[in-house]
């Protein structure tokens, strides 16, 4: 049959929201410089979507480095893939200082951070090899497992038993020239608890095999010098391999792997997407040079960072909800419900309180279940945090309805 | 084994070049403004490497338009995916200059060509579909194909015969809600040679396909108003979803698919790599839209662009060299020799000449043949050219050496 008139029918996975939601619930607009207080639809609304987690997006300096970056090199610069032509000494000085930020002793630059890791993990493992992951993993790990050519498993959400159980099936299966890769997360990007990362660099007490993380949430907000999820839980030299991206804290687009040399001399030559693809443009290099410089010289942004987080977090416990136990900024509300509760609260809080917030329903959380997800910034005021609470205060008759009809049910 | 111990000895598509070539064949800096002539190793040179095919990235009105953007948005905004707070009326506007510009209704701004294609391909065809794609496609449409979960088949580079063939086996197995997806490319980068897209949709008449065609060289260089490789051959109607990167004529990252709306709907909301990753930076999306409607409004560009293409590739057949018949401006010339003789040609040329070209050997083309790929840009100037060909006349005993030595052996 015609292609096109079957994409029509095919389920979506943003279900209702795709065709009645535009605009609104999907692919909204948020206006005006960015920050914590943004306009939507015209309307000022206090902002918890935005990953901005360090508010380095809207930092003064950032703004004229970006500006200065910008005139220096337009965003022509370099043309090619870094591999032809598309090199420069930028380039490599970031990659110096992105290993010396996370502690590693090598780093290779990719120019973005999905199809990055994706060809990370492609080019890492061969048909003999092992490839291990999370269930929970990001898309981009998920793509990158796809096109593995290796045998791939999974294991429960942070689940040792369960990890250890494909560890051993893996060892098991083992010709002389396999290998074994394991994939998780240091911050899960939902609900804000972190990858296992202590108790999984222990099994390599009894199994032979490699640990890639992405951090890409951990980067900037955890760890004492916000080198991580590996800094912060003390383990960051168990981590063979640490992924992070510039998209969240950075505020950027581009990412990096940090690793030994020899395996990004093999990345060099075998990461698809960084060999045929244009490389990361030198005023975009020149800026996350200048932000990483930046997180490095401010650990009191992500002080007031966590301050907002626990003051955020507090404060929605405090009204009765039920805050997920993250142990990132990642800050998720749970209730019972369905997609039109999803959709009322981010509808309520959005045009009656200006306060602008994310939800899922079923199919990212159980049918049943509804997941809030606030996202808080250093660059949030404790006006911002208040009002926030007195509008989650305010909205409660609504979001509590249907767990008492339940009740009375 | 050890993951990493074994990735030391895996072999590498790039074999010497990575060790040895480094910052040389590989990963050489091009430093200065982007040009016909920049500095290499601290030497001018005339550059035949880049795609700035129109010259636009050192175009001054582009400095000023990035530097603005810059100024304006900084690099970080918009934060998140475009489905979830990376949207703007600038990214909307600037999908429906590109759907203008190329003759389509619709169209979708990607993050990043590489990923961008790769996951419409992903998306557009369902295990009950089939692929069928020209052998030399790029490795983006290699990628995408890797993860679609469709039957896949490949038939020989540009034989209408073998793909006939496919899409009778296509048709014959196909179930009551099985579809087939065409994949090619508007202009092949390495050779130049067009698709053959005239009578690739001629097919249509006898089989129900749809046809994806990736013109990352055509556009902007091939077609009366630059709207790329169907425009010229007269087909664009017949071109289901064009694809488009900016990453050459356009001189930036980010690319788009222009299509039906029903099309574009279904990607926005199944294409992973757009869901799950930022959006393309509201600087970028700005530089985008002046650099296109500056494409548009400077058509003397492109017939330079060709005037030069012609003048570089008459001399070079003048003086000796095969010059494989491309239809585009790519300028492939063909030669016996080994991966020695290419290095040795690129070193020569650079060192001796103020020429950078690049080369290639075994396994991009077969063994035994050298291909030196020439990218003629609107900038070059006769002088550049003039230059080039003094130097090929110069090095062509080093070059034709091995032909004659096989000759007389």
């Amino acid at each position: 049959m015609d292609l096109f008139k079957k994409l029509e029918n095919r389920p979506s996975p943003l279900g209702e929201f795709t065709s009645d939601g535009y605009g609104y619930y999907t692919f909204p607009k948020l206006e005006g410089p960015l920050g914590p207080k943004m306009k939507f639809n015209g309307k000022d609304v206090v902002v918890w979507s935005i990953n901005d987690y360090l508010g380095i997006g809207a930092n003064p300096d950032i703004r004229e480095v970006d500006h200065q970056a910008a005139k220096k090199h337009t965003f022509s610069v370099p043309m090619g893939a870094r591999l032809m032509t598309g090199n420069s000494d930028q380039h490599e000085a970031l990659e110096r200082e992105l290993a010396d930020f996370v502690h590693k002793p090598h780093a290779l630059l990719l120019n973005y951070g999905y199809q990055g890791i994706m060809s990370v993990i492609h080019a890492l493992v061969d048909r003999n090899d092992f490839l291990i992951y999370d269930e929970l993993s990001h898309a981009c790990i998920v793509d990158g497992k796809q096109l593995a050519m290796s045998d791939k498993s999974v294991y429960q959400h942070n689940d040792i038993e369960s990890l250890e159980k494909q560890l051993k099936r893996a060892t098991s299966r083992s010709k002389e020239n396999s290998s074994i890769l394991v994939v998780t997360e240091g911050v899960f990007g939902m609900t804000g608890d972190l990858g296992k990362l202590k108790e999984i660099i222990a099994l390599k007490e009894k199994y032979d095999f490699r640990l890639l993380v992405d951090d890409a949430h951990g980067l900037g907000t955890l760890g004492d010098d916000g080198s991580g999820t590996g800094t912060h839980l003390g383990v960051q030299d168990g981590i063979d391999i640490y992924f992070g991206t510039f998209a969240k804290s950075v505020a950027l687009i581009g990412a990096f792997v940090a690793t030994e040399p020899r395996v990004v001399e093999f990345l060099k030559a075998n990461a698809r997407s960084q060999i045929f693809a244009k490389s990361l443009p030198l005023a975009i290099v020149e800026s996350a040079r200048e932000r990483i410089k930046l997180i490095r010289a401010n650990p009191q942004w992500r002080e007031k960072l966590w301050e907002n987080t626990l003051r955020l977090r507090n404060g929605l416990r405090e009204i009765g909800y039920n805050v997920l136990p993250s142990e990132s900024p990642v800050t998720p509300v749970l209730t019972e419900g369905s997609t039109d509760l999803c959709t009322t609260i981010m509808r309520e809080l959005r045009e009656n309180h200006g306060v602008f917030v994310s939800g899922v329903a079923y199919p990212v959380v159980p049918r049943g279940m509804v997941l809030i997800r606030l996202i808080p910034m250093a660059s949030h005021t404790d006006k911002h945090i208040d009002k926030t609470l007195n509008a989650f205060e305010a909205i409660k008759p609504i979001v509590f309805q249907n767990v008492s009809e339940k009740i009375s049910a």
